[in-house]
């Protein structure tokens, strides 16, 4: 395979088409592993799309509620302590802070003793300080619409690759504030977080978060605590994502292709008032 | 929300089209926790659509090289030791069974003395014990191509709730074997293959894989460590998704969409033989 960068490689592959089969030269993603340390300790094992991976390394921090801010890093870096390495990132939090591992959704979880629930998901991400984002936020549904288009044409990678994961935040004018892309979704959206922590811009109490795949329970919580109060996604959503948007006052918003999308929950922020039900 | 099942709950929900607002009611996919433990001590914790969850669980535990085979396992249940929760899965090993841990792909990578790269990851799946899959299992290029229209057919909840993520198994004569969905890629492949497990039909040496979204890197690994000697997807792989398919000897094929697919290696088995390259 010959590499063009770590996150495109090029490869010969066969065509099937219509019964007829040709040889051609397929850009491929690049996905490789990322080990996040905590000092010397392993925390997580990804597979992911090498690029913005400090930015990564802070938003999965941030989003598993393992920092607060950008000011509880003392350092953030490649490598594994001897030498440098491109796929481990080794963070140093300031000195003496104390992790309450509790307020980890997944630790919550996993020690759940009033038994595990959806309830109990909704619980775990309270605790991990989720406040209501900006009431005053308001997004225009014709600049809604536009946004996917607008996205697309900023994903550099997916233009070469044809199938990418992307996370975007954008101003209530429709203009693009930035983009990460990446093999998962959650990733993506780790990655734009990331910069955004590490760029001092948390809470995103006026920008719209718009991501690829779909709206599902992490994203949603991801959001919330990155202070997010619009959320899209191009494709739907699940029941508990939409009680956690219901509970926290998101405004969620799925099945964005071309004119038409679905409002789950805070249409306020969209200025729409559905007519009565039938 | 008003519940049908807990795999989709219907909510009332707005829907803009092209300006015009109404109210509707739409079906909404369900998202829970499920925690697996080895007998007390908690596993894992994934964001899953109920339904299938000891099949999943068992999926799990042998996707991620904790067990090799259903007879390691003594008891399978719900529950969490003191009584019924739907969203625990208690596995019980068969005695004095010792967990190689560094046999577990996760474990290898975060404890990686030699640096971590893609070959390591590959080197993980390989300490696993993944066999080259069945080269005689042959399928037919026009029966590939009509697969994603009978999982399509299959998948009830995708029909109701417009996005779900599914995986199905299919003889070479292009009937289906078994369907599985999930909100999560992998959980759908894990519940397919925890199925196959349970009945004792691993390896899968005659049957082709197909999954909605990404043939990525961990859906190979799955997929291999099954026995499956050909994976489809509908959309694109990975560079090092790729890489490990070529030199495990699975025919890999992406972009599976009406009459045209890209197949990554393993032509062989689909009896396609590209002209030489240009």
């Amino acid at each position: 395979m010959e590499s063009v960068s770590r996150s495109v490689n090029r490869s010969t592959v066969s065509e099937w088409n219509d019964g007829k089969v040709r040889r051609l030269c397929d850009s491929l993603v690049g996905e490789e592993p990322l080990q996040i340390r905590l000092g010397r300790r392993p925390l997580s094992v990804t597979m992911r799309t090498p690029g913005d991976d400090l930015e990564l390394a802070a938003g999965f921090l941030f989003t598993e509620g393992i920092i607060g801010s950008a000011k509880e890093v003392a350092s953030l870096r490649f490598g594994n302590g001897s030498g440098s390495n491109q796929n481990v990132v080794e963070v140093e939090l300031k000195r003496h802070r104390t992790l309450d591992l509790k307020r980890i959704r997944r630790n919550f979880l996993a020690n759940s003793s009033c038994g595990l629930c959806g309830k109990a998901s909704i619980e775990a991400c309270r605790m991990q300080g989720i406040k209501r984002p900006n009431p005053r936020f308001r997004l225009d549904p014709e600049i809604l619409c536009s946004l996917p288009e607008t996205l697309r044409s900023a994903q550099v990678l997916f233009g070469r690759t044809g199938a990418l994961h992307a996370a975007a935040l954008f101003e209530a004018s429709g203009k693009l504030i930035a983009v990460r892309e990446d093999v998962g979704r959650h990733n993506a959206v780790d990655k734009l977080i990331g910069w955004a922590l590490l760029q001092g811009r948390i809470p995103l109490a006026d920008c719209a978060l718009l991501a690829s795949g779909r709206g599902g329970f992490e994203i949603i919580q991801k959001s919330l605590l990155a202070g997010v109060p619009l959320l899209a996604s191009v494709s739907a959503s699940s029941d508990l994502a939409v009680q956690l948007a219901r509970e926290c006052g998101l405004t969620l918003v799925g099945f964005l292709r071309g004119r038409r999308f679905v409002c789950y929950c805070g249409e306020e922020r969209l200025g729409i008032t559905p007519s009565p039900e039938p």
